[in-house]
């Protein structure tokens, strides 16, 4: 591997590190911020559930504004069931799950802030985290880009097949084995740990959560008395993140065998950009060609500037 | 007007046409599926509270029972309660616009689908109505780039700035241009609207909207007794599929100026790429380039395959 590979990859390692000591940061202070309100709310919900308990007789008006504060209580992810109210939605694995579908846009919503100073935090947070994470599912996957599309289309053409039938074949491949390994054995996964899932609704869960959907009818680790519920959440967390860069990867696949078959010029689309940076060095040209790289730079290079000032 | 341009925003017009059919058809068999199962729901949930009520004394294992099944239905955004049991989750307006929150990945979950055809049906449609709406997405920004980045960066250039300067102030104006019109603006809308949304509510949901997260903490249209529900809900989805437009077009911008920064090139990030099928027809220069056009058709101009045969 030459030193500008080993760099690249190093600078993806650094995102990544980066990535995760922001998620662990924004854990700490969602916890901090919202873990007080919590308490607070859940404390509310019980002595109202005692005193409504207290009560001579039943009233429909009292079971009404009981119902009401149950109802907003719930909104906001804290039950007034006996059995689910062990588990705290801000302790720390709980605050970076939700941490992490704020970044990664997927946003289930079982559990929201429920301060002020939370909602402006979540605003602020999402504000650098969402264009982060960006970064870091395109950094990643421009460096998967070469081994697992270029290097198998090349194969393909090696072997005797046509640019197009070549793309049409590996495409088919990858899809299916993204099928596999992110819908089809998460889902049988999903379903046996969480006891009311059922297949259907554990690969509704997969999809809407890799399509950044996040309904949130479906939330792993919420059942009462989750084993390793912490555990859980951070392996759960773990395959939202290698999924979703499947899916940006499928995506520029697709983007890349559309350019290939004219449908992207067809429909006056961007074309897929062909990661040249990261296939030198890995190709084994020697260093990286420093006059490429700085091409951005000069202005004179930038055929809009000229075409525009020529119009 | 060249016959190019005019080809290419009929091109756009079918396509955003296309999209409001799919739309409409989403909301036709949600609508559909989900009316019988969530009016179901809503009788078992009033026939149980009548008779909860009935109990001559108040029994704390009826209650967890009722409150057990009461939350379960709102989850799926059947209330118990009286004033707001009056809206359906599934007529044509709401379905409408859950349809839109499913294709445009925001996904609120204020109201999810119950039944497993419900869950089949929203893969399906997802499936199709994801890449299709980020196919709009990007046909549309693509058309505005010219009209809205490349113009007034070119109009600050020949006043005399550099073009890093001229980008940087492009981006400033438009980034405060985004941030009022949908952000600021529409939150006093909001807040004018939604009885109980403070400002930073308003804020909050712009933002987690825009951003595609979607918590579904605050969901507009919502209210009992919301006046024009079903114009309002269209409203919100013209004011979402805008805003998510500007989103992307900032994003872009931002691309733009990075590659100009020689940040992209620094990070081994794919640059922005030039619209040039888009910016010949308006600048005049004629009949579209044919040869440009077909390039990605020819095997052999693909950069990637040659590069790769070499190594």
């Amino acid at each position: 591997m030459t030193s500008s590979a080993s760099k690249s990859w190093l600078l993806l390692l650094g995102f990544i590190l980066f990535y995760i000591i922001y998620l662990l940061l924004g854990a700490l202070v969602f916890s901090s911020i919202e873990r007080p309100v919590e308490d607070k709310l859940r404390n509310d919900i019980q002595t109202m559930q005692r005193e409504f308990l207290n009560q001579t007789c039943i009233n429909a008006t009292a079971l009404e504004e009981f119902l009401v504060k149950a109802l907003s209580a719930s909104e906001y992810g804290v039950s007034v069931l006996k059995n689910s109210s062990l588990n705290s939605n801000w302790d720390m694995a709980s605050s970076m799950f939700f941490a992490n579908t704020l970044v990664t846009t997927v946003g289930y919503g079982h559990s929201t802030p429920l301060s002020d100073m939370g909602k402006a935090f979540s605003i602020l947070y999402a504000l650098i985290g969402v264009p982060f994470t960006m970064l870091v599912l395109t950094a990643s996957v421009q460096r998967l880009m070469y081994p697992l599309v270029y290097a198998p289309q090349a194969l393909f053409q090696r072997s005797g097949l046509n640019p197009r039938p070549a793309s049409q074949l590996h495409f088919a491949l990858l899809l299916a084995a993204v099928l596999l390994c992110f819908f089809v054995a998460p889902a049988f996964v999903f379903r046996a740990i969480e006891g009311s899932w059922s297949f259907l609704d554990a690969v509704y869960f997969c999809f809407m959560s890799l399509c950044t959907v996040g309904l949130g009818d479906f939330v792993p680790g919420e059942q009462p008395g989750q084993k390793y519920r912490s555990l859980y959440k951070v392996v759960v967390m773990v395959y939202l993140f290698v999924g979703l860069m499947m899916m940006y990867l499928l995506l520029r696949a697709f983007h890349k065998m559309a350019d290939l078959h004219g449908l992207t010029s067809f429909l006056e689309l961007p074309h897929c950009e062909e990661p040249e940076g990261d296939l030198r060095p890995i190709l084994g040209d020697g260093p990286t060609d420093t006059a490429a790289t700085k091409q951005p730079l000069e202005p004179a290079a930038q055929p809009s500037y000229n075409t525009i000032s020529k119009g």
